[in-house]
């Protein structure tokens, strides 16, 4: 990673954490240059990366000062979560989430679903509709079992902005980051194997593990940089742990992107105890900062990471299109993607390669990171109004999800049964965790553009948990 | 099934078995009638089943007479597989066969690919193009996880003809029939577990077995009747088997559909030994006689058939939509369905159901199972005029595949690796067998109407076995 882009990090790190205040300046671009080592010019890079996020604002004449930002929630608390495998529980309260068809009469706050009204993704209805129009269309055939060449060859050139230097060779396309998650964790793992994971976690990437029969190990994660390298050291040291699995950019649920520093030395972890790491980047283009963060998988000399992604949060989940970077196993994982589901449709694969050959992948996403930060900021704006005092937020640095703490002791899933008739569904946070924690945690979606209709959910969110804490009162 | 349907079978097999001749004539109207205690009007109608099948031809005033038919090679061999369970070997070969992408300059007579050129497809293209013109469609949604609910209706009654009663909640769409496998499998099974095969036996189906870990036991096959009861019963007795798994109606690559009386014993030998059966039905509506014949899981009582099917070889495979229906096993299919992929693209769902209300299926499937059965007959002509004398092959009975046995030592891959510069590519008989059995047989693909090219591709075939048997002599 460049200098000023390390350096716009790090400050930005410092606002997002206090050490810098609201309206306070901050330090000048020769003191800044002078401590750090590098030119005045990286450093008013790096202050045009803070302006372009919003952290930041220059006063002419007087240098910078920290944006005198809305007042935020405090930060979740950090898990502390038991320190040993654990079977993973909490499939029932996953289906509850995922069996509820789309578009009903219900704000579903609790699902990963990106705004995919946008005028941006015009081009990709088009090629879609294009592509049908001929039955010779290459979409009904069976595809090559490493996916449409064409795709393959545009998503390693829209990795280059993460850092990795792949080729169409390196990828396989499979039915969402899902399918790339399962068939990782099946290519490398055996059934009572042990899998280190941030905490919370996605719950998805959880049942993968239970499908498989492994444990997991959730390791302490802190709201702002992630998964806690000393306690995943202790961890590694006490367990045959054999990979480590986490979201590190825009963490679905809690939306920190990583420090760069502490992904090399999560690495170097990985190295020095032989383990893989199954890198989830499924949001990583949708990080608010530019340029976009990079992978653990960039790093990567020896092929131990599998990263896996997906169209699903960029351009649209019902498109079911994802891949992996599976490094050394990729011949295993092309064995389990294979035997889970043979080929993967060509008709999306071939759209989305129209797509981004037209030049339309880059400004869409672009379009869609400004949306969803001021999304979260509205958001969290309505959070602070309509829930209890006390209410914690996580402050997410890219995707649409935000992470709520409530007071110890609630419930959600009793908040989710009593929104049950009010048209409103929330994740329970019970879901992100192997052995059914953060009960008193919940994820919401803001994606959508904010309107009437999502505040009203939000107020009535809001006013059933005021209405269970009065009646447990 | 219907009295007449069962004494058509009947008495279609004692043709296909030269009881009866070509030419011969058949027993008379009032015979048959007493013979079975039914009806004048049942014996008639069966009889118009074999007249429509091309066995039999009525002679005016003089009865029914059986169809001089062309002259038929025999069939191939009963496999003796060994009588134990084995590890599934085989991946490479079956990786050389699907990492072919298609429409490449090569006649590929080896892949599972329907001819996708009717103009009876043209409502599916129809409706394709028309879902994505509009950017509201659901098909860019999560859907729910069992599937898009009006095409799970649609499937129920489709089902109807297989004699199955089901209703949408008892089915749950997946990636093709590939993908209803491999859930089914890992709902029941561990690791180490047995599983009993048809054989030969689809190596997609084995493959899957393959990555659960699990042994596979194969079961004499008959080339006309299917998998061995006998030798079943004895597998039962003597090993402690977890799942019978095979393809009764037009198997692959046999063609044969196992008679109604012979589903009904397996069950029996199922429930006996209390073993779950998973049964494979991708061909079963291109089956050549009407009504298409009935699928084990119609006369499951006790929920232990999972039936897996797919649009793949009906409709199209690139369309990936195939579909389960686990009886006692949903809850575990399901999970394990979500795990592998999460949901189905809801796009390529909605289009099938749009195109089997708009009352498009039967007429297309109508149409497809007499051009497969033309083709048949043709591919089985050149087989013949093309191939060495001696050459044995099997006599589809639905589907478009044939199973082609050559002489005991003949390595056929050696065959596709002397037509790698050719231009036609087999599929080996080795990935057909767990254990690499089956090296003299191929299985060849004739979904195509016949042509200059295909004709062209069997002579290629053809000569270049005779000229690898001159260079062993």
């Amino acid at each position: 990673m460049t200098l000023y882009v390390n350096l716009a990090e790090l400050l930005g790190s410092r606002i997002e954490n206090g050490f810098y205040r609201p309206g306070d300046r901050l330090p000048s671009v020769r003191a800044l240059s002078v401590e750090h080592g590098v030119s005045l010019s990286t450093v008013q890079q790096a202050y045009r990366v803070l302006e372009d996020n919003g952290l930041a604002a220059p006063k002419p004449k007087s240098g910078y000062f920290v944006s005198v930002s809305r007042a935020a929630p405090a930060l979740p608390a950090v898990g502390r979560p038991v320190q040993r495998p654990v079977d993973i529980s909490q499939w029932d309260q996953v289906l509850d989430l995922i069996r509820v068809a789309p578009l009903e009469a219900v704000t579903q706050l609790g699902r990963g679903m990106p705004d995919v009204t946008s005028p941006t993704l015009k081009p990709l209805m088009r090629a879609l509709s294009q592509l049908s129009r001929h039955q010779d269309m290459p979409g009904l055939y069976y595809d090559n079992i490493y996916g449409v060449r064409r795709l393959r060859e545009q998503i390693a050139r829209l990795m280059l902005d993460s850092g990795c230097n792949l080729t169409a060779n390196d990828l396989i396309v499979t039915n969402g980051c899902h399918e790339a998650l399962s068939a990782s964790v099946r290519a490398i793992c055996s059934p009572g194997d042990i899998v280190a994971v941030d905490s919370p976690s996605f719950f998805g990437a959880m049942q993968t593990l239970k499908g498989v029969g492994m444990k997991a190990l959730e390791i302490p994660t802190d709201p702002l940089t992630g998964i806690s390298l000393e306690a995943l050291e202790l961890a590694l040291e006490q367990w045959p742990i054999k990979v480590i699995q986490l979201t590190p950019n825009c963490n679905n649920p809690l939306g920190y992107v990583m420090p760069e520093a502490r992904k090399r030395a999560l690495l170097t972890l990985a190295q020095r105890f032989d383990v893989a790491i199954i890198e989830d980047d499924v949001y990583g283009d949708l990080a608010y900062n530019y340029p976009r963060p990079r992978t653990i998988k960039s790093f990567d000399e020896d092929g131990r990471v599998l990263l896996c992604s997906s169209f699903s949060k960029t351009l649209a989940p019902g498109l079911r299109i994802g891949w992996v970077a599976p490094g050394r196993y990729l011949e295993q994982v092309l064995h389990m993607k294979y035997i889970g589901t043979g080929s993967t449709a060509p008709q999306p694969q071939l759209a989305i390669a129209d797509f981004i050959e037209g030049g339309h992948y880059e400004p869409h996403v672009r379009r869609m990171r400004t949306q969803y930060q001021r999304s979260r900021d509205q958001m969290i704006d309505w959070v602070m109004r309509y829930f209890p005092e006390g209410t914690r937020a996580s402050r997410p640095q890219g995707g649409f999800m935000l992470w709520v703490e409530l007071a110890e002791g609630f419930d959600t899933l009793r908040l989710n049964r009593a929104l049950l008739g009010k048209g409103v569904q929330i994740a329970v946070g019970s879901i992100f965790s192997a052995s059914g924690k953060y009960r008193n945690c919940m994820r919401m979606n803001f994606a959508a553009k904010p309107s009437r209709e999502i505040e009203n959910a939000v107020r009535i969110v809001g006013e059933t948990i005021a209405l269970l804490n009065a009646q447990t009162d």
